[in-house]
């Protein structure tokens, strides 16, 4: 069974919590905790992961140095594909035989330039600074601000993943036993311009290049991690309803939350549309009873309509 | 033909330039240039590199930034594999035929707890600071620092590298056709406290580390390419001659420079003794030149003691 499993942020970092090493790798071993008991001689695993506060991290941190020398979003996005892919490496490497190969390889991702997303930024990276101070950074480099709360935030695009470089490599290091970590972040965007692929400063929604990839190494099963248990329509509404299981076109017919449940729900039901496996959306804790159908929300073209739960709101 | 080329730092950063993405990609579209000739169908090629200016800029970054979140420097170390192995693939990926992957693979070398290097740290790493801001700094963070010229910093130990984790997959990547950049600045350090693999604040020679990879994926050439276009008896001196060709034990029987050249002899020595192939030494513009023994150093068990030819220092 090939699966690939997509760690959303908070599987390495709370909110709230000190960005340190520390933290974040005891958030990772609580991950991989989950993750190692489904790592067997039976099972091809693949690991995705998100970036977010690791990417601004580094924004921050160079932008108080010197801002000559600050790397481009491309860049940091590689940066924390090498940082977040050895912590999960080792702490995942630490809980499984000695012969399984945990490995991390660095992953751009396709978009097109003709993505109507580079025309409309919305995505917020990196820190916020005072209006003036914005827009002259905006004009002296090219970049797009907007407001965001009390302060003036970069925005770059948000496109459309369209393959992964790395696809035959993976598989090839799947061949060879090895546990494989890749498309954090959601990869590095990078497009061709004429017959050259170079990097684009833009973020990519980690769950949906972990449903490209997905396709693309023949996975029968897509698990996206995340802070609820399972989809629910109504969400936190008194009559809230959790989702078990669902056929896509049925998930479909409802609407998520843009920022958060949407993009999950979408990359799910675009790999079960796609590929005719199971895709599942769920708390990593129960990544096992997941796979197993006693938990989390499971999307398939071989499920007829919608299987719900009431499930009220708790007391807060 | 399996070949390991490993990069000088100045392949990426030459002394004196601002370390802008800009500069380091011209750098490194040399370097691919040069490596991209022998990227052919009969050649499996793999790339490392080091990361020394890159780490240090990390480090300076994170210090301007905030103290309490600074990463520790095996974590730099995976986050400069990933800036790094993403400018060599996606340049090179530009250079070679669209069907050669070009892949980055995280890389972890094995050290020893009981590596001497670890109570005599020897390598300066970070920021200068003064003498008492250094000093608290060490008592804080239980860091070594010591006197650089005017300024204080950090210092770390070098261990020797014993073994490189990613053996097996990246001779799984060769084996699919792919082009690997791995063990970049030498691998981030980590050895076992009982059966578990931890990170280590510690800093690999680039060359050895490369040494040790070519011999565990069975490679025949080591090429290490460097400022200088070969190894010289007497550098610098009137009567100094370039070393055409040695057997290791007659290389072996010369000094030379500790921090320079002399990790760089070693590691051919030892991959030349180890192996039986052949390792070369030679400025990267000559990568051809050296592999069809027209340039550089070479080193191999089947020469007969040394061929060297007087080149006289060039007039200032």
């Amino acid at each position: 069974m090939r699966i690939v499993i997509a760690l959303g942020g908070n599987a390495l970092q709370r909110r709230g919590e000190p960005m340190t090493v520390a933290s974040q790798r005891a958030n990772v071993r609580f991950a991989c905790e989950a993750i190692a008991k489904i790592v067997t001689d039976t099972n091809d695993v693949v690991i995705t992961h998100g970036n977010g506060p690791q990417v601004g991290l580094l924004a921050l941190q160079a932008a108080a140095y010197d801002d000559v020398s600050t790397y481009p979003f491309d860049v940091l996005g590689a940066a924390t594909q090498g940082i977040i892919g050895y912590l999960i490496e080792q702490e995942l490497g630490n809980l499984v035989p000695l012969e399984k190969h945990v490995v991390t390889i660095l992953t751009q991702t396709e978009v097109s330039s003709s993505d109507p997303a580079f025309s409309n930024p919305t995505k917020f990276v990196g820190p916020g600074y005072t209006e003036e101070r914005a827009k002259a950074l905006a004009e002296a480099n090219g970049w797009v601000v907007r407001q965001d709360g009390a302060a003036w935030r970069r925005v770059v695009p948000s496109p459309e993943p369209l393959g992964i470089f790395e696809s035959a490599a993976i598989k090839d290091l799947l061949g060879g036993g090895s546990v494989v970590i890749a498309a954090g972040g959601g990869g590095v965007p990078t497009m061709f311009e004429g017959e050259n692929l170079v990097g684009v400063e833009a973020v990519i929604d980690k769950d949906r290049a972990a449903a490209v990839l997905a396709r693309e190494i023949g996975a029968q099963k897509l698990v996206i991690a995340t802070d609820a248990d399972a989809v629910y329509l109504d969400w936190g509404m008194p009559e809230q309803r959790a989702v078990l299981e669902a056929h896509p076109d049925e998930l479909a017919s409802y609407g998520f939350a843009a920022g958060s449940m949407g993009p999950k729900v979408e990359s799910a039901i675009a790999f079960a549309r796609s590929t005719g496996g199971d895709a599942y959306i769920g708390a990593l804790g129960e990544l096992e009873a997941m796979l197993q159908g006693r938990a989390g929300t499971r999307v398939s073209t071989r499920i007829e309509g919608l299987r719900i739960r009431a499930v009220p709101p708790r007391a807060a």
